[in-house]
């Protein structure tokens, strides 16, 4: 990305904030509030021109007095300031921000100074709701504290008007669609009643919309989760450079290619998607094991990098599998087995604790396969010799039996 | 109030709003957010200094999302501006807003533009509670739209520090008191263990400090209702110019003398007492019959002025007593006592109507004692008839039995 930073956007993305997660959790309440305290400092930090969110800034819809004077605080503390933002909006913002009473980019009304512009869709956890239909993001709104677009009224179909950005001799149209429905969304999408308008540029047509670099950011299933309760990648038009995918809690910011379909001549087209994931596990499941990044996406053109920023406050999280059937141990043999999975997890929170410059408790789960006639015993009970030593002493233990095959159930 | 403007406070003070009152109702839905806009149009018009006002600005504790983001889009568009303030801020604001993330007033943040700064207390409606402590005004405060003050933590005893304003030469010392149970402040206050403290002026101590026109804020009960649930008048320390009082929601905003103890020499002491009473009716009582104002007060030196100035959205309310006794008609002639209250109804909202320019549905309450052998009847169904002429068909009647006096029961 060589060439005069007067013509690179920089942009901070990070998703899943869940701020209020946990709240009243005597360890991890305010782990959510840290983790987005992070974020908005290494916005600060590393100056850049504006924070994009990907949704579910709060975890709950409509988050305690405590989770919102604190989140609004923060931004306030990291967001407002005198350096001016040199992002020119060329867009109709009455068009872009039609669901406020203000429509106009934050940074441009003329009775604040925003030095780092915050856009931000909603999340299935912030969505619109009730008389009104508002999110809690629209407080942040009102409050002049953050710039929320991509909601949409229609149930039928939507068309999306992108928030036109340039920053020198770069033009970004930044596309956002709020969180709806997988059922729907994928429906509306498969009909062709979901519409990105292209804006114009220097060519004709097409080719003119080609010098925008062109960004969508969403909120939905990415992963497989039966026939239509997901976005399918190849759904995306091929006309966007670059994805990012908010709701998957799991860090693969990495922006990795995906193919969706081809073009006239017959070549593949594809777009990148990165998916940041969550700032905070809301979940002890595999993919909130990834370490928790956010990025710092440079667009010059219609070229992009995206560097990866390791989150420094988040907890440490190890996870492990063991089969009770496969210890020798007898399943009469209670004393031994707590003795195993004692030592077992002793073993995880050493491992957690071997990269722990924050010293925080980790999260530690150990999932135990007991199938055959080994029985379950209490997670409280289990959890009391490590109080202080893990963060979710009442859960460390998730039993489960292993499902049999097809084809033993075929037999 | 002769003189030149520079050196005269002009202050709009106001209380009660009781913002999100009967969100629900069809017809009187929108009357508490009606009356708040007409009270910031009214300070916008005046070009008032400083609104002033007096809790339960929210009729919640926990306001809906709508009357939430409402309150602050009218504060957003009413008192943002590029008009400077003409105050000069001299107390140690970390000492009147220690309580906030924030401690500066709202126009003395370099990033905002506030052009009609509003200083407010809680009431019981509004007051702290929860994680944190927090009141809903603490939601606007942190969005720089209000100025929250008069906020105490301390059970035992208050040491109040007043905001110190300066305009030209005059010099305002503001008092906030926050709602607190009348009890508990009762026994404070009766136990010295509330602190006014005073500001030094040119002269010495005691001389010094009046050179400051000392304002007091307070949400209390003023009636009695019982011997220590209220707080008796003359608990007022007698330095005191003028007393705003809210809670009581009945407009008595002419400013009233009371006495309050006597000097050293025996002569007379006394204080001013405005009570402004809410800007929207939130029972059917006869204080709330009365016409709503809001208040323009004037300071020059230690001399104050106070204008009232009408609501003019204000929906009419009519209030009447009848005793069916008196009526002549027999208990058993349902059908008359109908027809009769039918009667009386209908000229109460003509006489509503006689002076009613927005042409608002009134509020209609007819308190109809019963005594003898006389039976109530359905509110729901005799309203019916109204539906399309009162604002509270389901709530026209208000039927009582008087009680007996002491004499007779002595008897
Ligand atoms: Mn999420
Ligand atoms: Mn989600
Ligand atoms: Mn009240
Ligand atoms: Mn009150």
């Amino acid at each position: 990305m060589a060439g005069g930073a007067e013509n690179v956007f920089k942009i901070l993305v990070a998703t899943d904030n869940h701020v209020g997660y946990l709240e009243k959790d005597q360890i991890r309440g305010t782990d959510s509030l840290e983790a987005f305290e992070e974020v908005l400092r290494i916005a600060q930090e590393r100056q850049v021109d504006f924070i994009l969110l990907g949704g579910d800034l709060f975890h709950d819809n409509r988050p305690s007095r405590q989770v919102l004077t604190r989140t609004m605080e923060l931004l306030r503390h990291y967001c407002m300031g005198e350096r001016p933002c040199p992002i020119e909006f060329r867009s109709d913002q009455t068009l872009n921000f039609r669901h406020s009473r203000f429509p106009v980019v934050n940074y441009e009304d003329p009775n604040y100074n925003v030095s780092i512009p915050v856009f931000s869709i909603h999340g299935n956890h912030d969505d619109p709701a009730g008389a009104g239909n508002l999110s809690p993001v629209d407080i942040l709104s009102v409050a002049n504290l953050i710039n929320y677009f991509g909601k949409s009224a229609n149930v039928e179909s939507i068309e999306v008007s992108p928030l036109l950005l340039q920053k020198g001799t770069t033009r970004l149209a930044l596309y956002g669609l709020g969180s709806c429905r997988d059922e729907r969304l994928h429906r509306m999408m498969r009909r062709k009643n979901v519409t990105f308008l292209r804006p114009e540029g220097e060519g004709e047509g097409e080719e003119g919309a080609a010098d925008w670099f062109s960004l969508l950011v969403l909120h939905q299933n990415r992963a497989k989760h039966g026939e239509k309760n997901h976005i399918p990648e190849n759904f995306i038009p091929a006309f966007f450079d670059l994805v990012i995918w908010g709701h998957e809690h799991e860090c693969r910011i990495d922006a990795e290619y995906s193919v969706v379909g081809s073009d006239a001549d017959g070549e593949e087209e594809g777009v990148f998607i990165s998916q940041p994931g969550s700032s905070v596990a809301t979940s002890l499941s595999e993919g909130e094991t990834r370490k928790k990044h956010v990025g710092i996406l440079y667009v010059k053109g219609t070229s992009f990098k995206l560097e990866p920023v390791a989150l420094e406050c988040v907890r440490p999280f190890v996870m492990d599998t063991v089969f009770l059937s496969q210890t020798g141990i007898h399943h009469r043999e209670e004393q031994q087995i707590t003795a195993y999975l004692t030592q077992k997890v002793q073993a995880m929170v050493d491992e957690a604790n071997a990269d722990n410059p924050q010293g925080k408790l980790p999260l530690v789960r150990l999932r135990v396969e007991y199938s055959g006639e080994y029985e379950t015993f209490s997670n409280a009970r289990f959890g009391q010799r490590f109080v202080t030593e893990v963060a979710n002493p009442r859960s460390i233990l998730l039993w489960f039996r292993q499902r049999k095959s097809v084809r033993k159930k075929d037999e």
